[in-house]
C-alpha cells in the first residue's frame, strides 16, 4: 500500500531561488531512491522551515528513506527533525479534489 | 501565491473505512472553504495520529483555514494541533514529479 512520507525541520537555509539552485543535484538524486513516486519540496523562510511530503510505493521504502534523510540531515547539523508515514484516505481525498491518481 | 498547509494532531480515531463513512459530509463542505484548492487526508492509526496536507490559493486563507480548524479539533477534545503553512519550491518539485499543476 502506498504511503505519504511528512518531513519537516529547523532550518536556516538557503531558501527559494538560491536553495532550487543549490539543492536540483540532491533533487535528481532523489528521483533514484527505492520506491520514490513523488516529492513536494516545502520551505518556510520565516519560521526557519525545511521539509518535503513524499509518496512512496509502500510504508519500507518510507522508512528506509526516513531514516536515510534523518542521518544526513543530522551529518549536515540539523537537530529536530519531525518525520510521519500516514495511510492516505482515498475515499475523502478524491472528494476534496487530492492530485492522487498515483495513488489508486 | 499558493501555499501548502500541514496539518497532524494526536487522533485516536475512526480510522480508515470508519472515517470515510463518518467523515464524508465534512470532506464535502471542505470544498467551500475560501481559498482550498485540494486535501490529502492522511492518517496512521498504529501512531494514533489524523492530518491534512491543503493547498491554499494564498497565506491568508490557508492562515484562517487553520485557525477555524485547531479551534474545531479542540472542541473535539484533540489538544495536540501542530500546523504549518509552506511555501512550495516549485523547481525541485518538478524535478521529483510533484502533482503540482494547480501550482504553475
Amino acid at each position: 500500500m502506498k504511503k505519504l512520507l511528512q518531513v519537516d525541520f529547523d532550518f536556516t537555509g538557503p531558501f527559494g531561488e538560491e536553495m532550487s539552485t543549490l539543492l536540483m543535484d540532491l533533487a535528481q538524486s532523489i528521483n533514484n531512491e527505492p520506491g520514490m513516486i513523488w516529492k513536494i519540496w516545502t520551505e518556510n523562510p520565516k519560521e526557519q522551515l525545511g521539509g518535503g511530503i513524499y509518496l512512496f510505493e509502500n510504508e519500507a521504502y518510507a522508512q528506509a528513506y526516513l531514516e536515510m534523510h534523518s542521518a544526513r540531515l543530522k551529518e549536515m547539523g540539523v537537530e529536530k527533525i519531525r518525520g510521519h508515514i500516514f495511510d492516505i484516505n482515498l475515499p475523502l481525498s478524491t472528494i476534496n479534489h487530492a492530485p492522487m491518481t498515483e495513488v489508486k
